[in-house]
């Protein structure tokens, strides 16, 4: 969960905009599908998030889709506040999948990725473990995955192609690994469909959060 | 993965008994099914896994009921191994749900608890915590389950009624927990149907192994 001290996540978005109930209820939902609903610190489920959004009309009618691109900017931007804020997180995950021969298919993948204890962790040591980039979008059973068409960058840096680890700069890519954010690019090249997720990385600080709840 | 260092699991059963090849591989598949597959270290998986069985037929006609029980055991009792031996463990969780709707949702809920980071930190601080053992169930949103008839016991100490957190005796089963193994059931009250799973705890040591790997 994000912060089990304080049991859950409470999201609360204000505006001035006329927009119709109807109308901000389908962007809300939208652009929670897209940024709250693609996070996870460690895939356990907070029991009671809430994410609201109230219109109070004064500055009268906007540009829609204008507001929806800023409401999902929002979304986006306190997401990652959230994904990085993790139990024991030191840094930011982000996750972009494209090529994917359906929606579901790319949130898969995206998620996969995200959640894997062996990617967080390589991203907690800073160490660029190719196979660990191929097991997570491997064992997506669900999804139309072709290894042959599979191709992933590592903070920009291409690492597979075709399927097989690509060589690189082991040594430039260690040093970007330790910085902050980290940010994994997956093309799995059967399709026109995108998603992105977020997470953070899995520390000691995460286990001792965790390990020690009553008594901290 | 159960030991990222050496890859894989590979598993071999070696046995006199004479039985017929498509017997064997269906007894095979069926105690897999039940055992290897319902195990997780970290929900990350193995790229080469196997399980294989040579039957050379020395013994001759044997009881196959009775052999497939005592190929039933061989498989829990290896599941239970690797499991306790998982990267980092200090002890192995055992996971036992009943009265679900369907095989499905009794495998679905417990590869819930066993995959759980807060389950599995639970166990390695030894914290009774039983709000994180409903929120493991409730999170299958596929399964059915009725919080009214959610039943669950910690080392044997039952510890939620009818979907509420009972009164026990925190000392002593905090006690119990520092133990090894720790064993959690869950009664859905929905149904006939049972599942079990096998995990260890997350450790600090599951972190800093799998941070280090190419280092180590």
């Amino acid at each position: 969960m994000i912060a089990p001290n304080m049991a859950t996540l409470l999201v609360y978005v204000f505006t001035d905009a006329r927009i119709a109930a109807a109308r901000l209820d389908a962007m809300l939902r939208s652009c929670v599908d897209q940024t709250f609903n693609m996070m996870s610190v460690d895939t356990d489920t907070s029991t009671s998030d809430t994410c609201a959004i109230l219109a109070n009309g004064r500055a009268g009618a906007v540009d829609e889709a204008a507001f929806e691109q800023a409401l999902l900017a929002v979304c986006t931007r306190t997401t990652e506040l959230l994904a990085r804020d993790g139990e024991g997180a030191s840094k930011l995950l982000r996750v972009n999948v494209r090529g994917a021969a359906s929606d579901e298919d790319a949130r898969t993948v995206a998620r996969s990725i995200v959640d894997s204890p062996l990617i967080k962790t390589m991203a907690y040591g800073a160490d660029p473990n190719v196979g660990r980039v191929l097991m997570a979008i491997g064992k997506c059973f669900d999804a139309l995955i072709d290894p042959v068409r599979t191709a992933a960058w590592i903070n920009g840096t291409q690492v597979i192609a075709r399927g097989m680890r690509m060589s690189f700069d082991e040594a430039a890519l260690r040093a970007s690994l330790a910085g902050d954010p980290v940010e994994l690019e997956v093309d799995l090249g059967v399709g026109g469909r995108s998603a992105r997720a977020w997470g953070c990385d899995l520390t000691e600080g995460y286990v001792q959060e965790n390990a020690a709840y009553y008594s901290s």
